[in-house]
């Protein structure tokens, strides 16, 4: 797809995802009202929906229609959006400003913020379950639910963060770098493929070729955040990132060829995997 | 059952239990070692496992073994533990002390505790997809995900939790207080009978009963804390509860016509439910 072409289309599932998020979270008129409001502050603040996205391109890839996966597509962003507000807590990294805009705990305060993060898990959890009962192939709720559960837990961002409280400050070698962040961001790529590819009724063969697809696009979306970010003053001056271990030029070439390692697993799928071959490029061309 | 019986049979399900949830809790040895460690003080510190008990008195009435509904169980006690972390931090109650031994915060830190709640309601939700996956009955497993999930989320433990914060220095209903510990301890006690309902394929009408049994076994069981909390040198003086609603012998009163309900309402059931009427005869009874 032309680049111009591939611009457009994010930005229309994104605007397809915006809407779904926003009828998938609760009201603000129903208590706990504070508790829903921030809820939707942190998930509904502008961001990239590269996850849900993801989701999506493996009901394209299954042919099926996107509804079948919506509600995933909600539950991994929903997961996501938690796991930023725990990230910026003060005991955590203690974040002032995310994406320019005040953390959810400086809005809403402690309490509230790390309430609102187990709401939108609980959420996500009843999602997948609820898009399982009404769209799932029989059997894909457990499998579903379980691999949102470990890219959750302490097989997933659990881990990563608790790694990640540990990079600043100290040499940390690339291998140690590449758990971290293979737990903490490649977990939830991985789910992102996992939990639709059950729910359309994927067979086992394909389901191990989009886990491959998704470890390495988890691995290149995160180096390529790395890259970014150094070109901005940046808070975490003392953290050990792939830019500061492999140079902004070693960074891009290995983001190359992890991209070209995600597009070459996807031969077998043929033009089925259009739409998983364009989230590939982009991550290799993003911006921001 | 006689009072000796009763405590022997507590005695032994509990101990049933507490060996189930060791071999649930992941490995020490494996990483994230400190925020495994601290999921395991959290769920194994003393406590009476009423919750999981309860999920064991369901497969009783099914007349299933045990082992049927055992994920299940773990699960509930992983996500009551969880709660009691959450509850504790500096941003929450601002505990030191549970059952007289250090808050796993100040045991681990802020930031472990709060990881380590986020594991236990990951794994409290992967043991319930596990648990149908293995012994439920077919289509099991959505609702049991889904119950569980809003007993987690901003229609339980989240909305109770919201709502305690506000509970402290202030005039506060009967009526109130009452949502408040419905929302806190009730949803729990309330997904405690539906998750192993749906597991062993109870019939729709008896799964109503068992949650009209949950809805007042949950708010008895809160108000007896309340009296028993009122005997002790208690931290949380300007803090509104039953006994202080109600005076010590008032909330008696309560909980003993809420206990009659309980019972009451399992009538259909006659001898089938003889466990599901002890645990109610012991929270009538209980005295810690």
């Amino acid at each position: 797809m032309p680049h111009i072409a591939l611009a457009e289309y994010l930005e229309q599932r994104r605007a397809l995802v915006d809407r779904a998020l926003d009828s998938r979270l609760p009201d603000t008129d129903t208590p706990p009202q504070r508790v829903h409001d921030a809820m939707r502050y942190a998930a509904l603040s502008a961001g990239k929906r590269l996850r849900p996205v993801l989701v999506l391109a493996v009901s394209d890839l299954a042919g099926t229609p996107l509804e079948r996966v919506m509600d995933a597509a909600c539950a991994v962003e929903f997961v996501h959006a938690a796991s930023l507000v725990l990230d910026d807590l003060p005991s955590m990294d203690n974040a002032i400003l995310r994406r320019e805009c005040p953390c959810t705990h400086i809005k809403y305060g402690e309490a509230t913020a790390i309430l609102a993060a187990m709401g939108l898990i609980a959420l996500a959890f009843d999602l997948v379950a609820h898009n399982a009962e009404m769209f799932g192939c029989g059997g894909a709720a457990s499998p579903a639910v379980r691999h949102l559960a470990h890219a959750v837990g302490t097989g997933g961002l659990v881990a990563g963060q608790h790694a990640d409280l540990d990079l600043t400050d100290r040499a940390v070698s690339l291998d140690e770098l590449e758990y971290t962040h293979h737990q903490k961001a490649g977990a939830l790529f991985l789910a992102s493929v996992q939990v639709p590819a059950y729910l359309v009724g994927l067979p086992p063969d394909e389901i191990q070729v989009l886990e491959s697809y998704a470890r390495y696009m988890g691995l290149a979306f995160q180096i390529t955040d790395d890259v970014l970010d150094s070109h901005c003053d940046h808070e975490d001056v003392g953290k050990s990132t792939f830019a500061s271990h492999l140079g902004v030029e070693g960074a891009r070439s290995k983001v190359a060829d992890l991209i070209a390692a995600a597009t070459s697993v996807l031969e077998p799928f043929g033009d089925r995997a259009e739409t998983l071959r364009d989230l590939a490029e982009h991550v290799r061309t993003r911006t921001a």
